[in-house]
């Protein structure tokens, strides 16, 4: 019956498909195994349809790992209360983020796509130091800002390479909040600590 | 007229040839994307000499990578000095070797392929664990030494990721001393300080 309304709802429908296999087809396979074909077949469309809606690959992959949130709404806020605890306040955060099913499948999607290789890093780069990096810098307001958020991005794409991609043990399995805890001084050190 | 030595000289130079094409294209590919065929293409040889002389792509993918350096060897005298000051001399030992094309063209090789399918994740988190974090652990020997050693790693191969393959910056280009300077606590709490 709703095919009487026209194709609107069978194009929300398609764009969904499209976006929700090309969602799991960059988390599983990486940025250069995903391609628009496969992506169409998946979601049982026609692959014209995936760039008439979605554009390039570089367009489709940058829609598709939308950050798990809002980073400009919630970094500034996360670093801007009482700065002595703002490591642990940033270190439960992410890690709650990453501990929930879709806030690890993109986050991996992204750095997976960083690694593959120099197109898909530049793309990753470009996304997070406009939408992570330049909010944290911004949240710090120190002299030396951009460089402090760099090393604080260092740390978290390095839990994220170590516990949820490579998996190594015991740091894998261990209670999420415990390795919060532990990597909190490192971020609170990074944002508003002594670097030399 | 080394060819009247027999087949020796020519068999050292086709497997030193299948090395040289194997290193660059992990290097440069990640796993995934590196296929035995383009190798020998590269190297200028027949196919089939590739699995004759190197066995698998797993197993081809390990003799490449080898680490720059001999873990075992290295990292429990770096760990044992004074232990105030094992962070800095691990992080300087480290970023030394990253510095060099030769280290650095193989902990890239090694973080691309991790981070690109769980085939070679799981060789590289095998190598790693074997080959670096147990030696890391035995230098620490505390209780709680492979869950130190496991947050060791995820600092530096963020650090990899986030200098030498997405280029953040300005991570990428301040001085790699500095660098070191800023990291050298981070490892210094993880390996002797107060988790939680």
């Amino acid at each position: 019956m709703r095919a009487h309304s026209g194709r609107r709802p069978g194009e929300s429908g398609t764009r969904e498909a499209i976006l929700a296999a090309a969602r799991r087809q960059f988390a599983e396979l990486g940025y250069d195994r995903t391609s628009m074909r496969q992506v169409a077949l998946e979601a049982g469309v026609d692959p014209t349809l995936v760039s008439h809606f979605h554009g390039t690959k570089q367009q489709l992959f940058l829609e598709v790992v939308e950050l798990p949130f809002q980073p400009a709404d919630v970094l500034p806020a996360l670093l801007t209360g009482d700065r002595d605890d703002a490591g642990a306040r940033l270190a439960h955060f992410a890690i709650g983020v990453f501990e929930s099913e879709q806030g690890r499948s993109r986050v991996v999607s992204l750095v997976r796509a960083a690694a593959s290789e120099p197109e898909a890093a530049r793309l990753v780069r470009d996304l997070l130091t406009r939408e992570v990096l330049t909010p944290i810098a911004e949240g710090i307001g120190s002299d030396d800002a951009a460089y402090r958020a760099s090393l604080v991005m260092s740390q978290i794409v390095g839990l994220i390479m170590a516990r949820y991609i490579v998996e190594v043990e015991p740091l894998a399995s261990r209670d999420a909040s415990v390795i919060a805890d532990a990597i909190a001084p490192t971020l609170q050190r990074y944002l508003t600590g002594d670097l030399t």
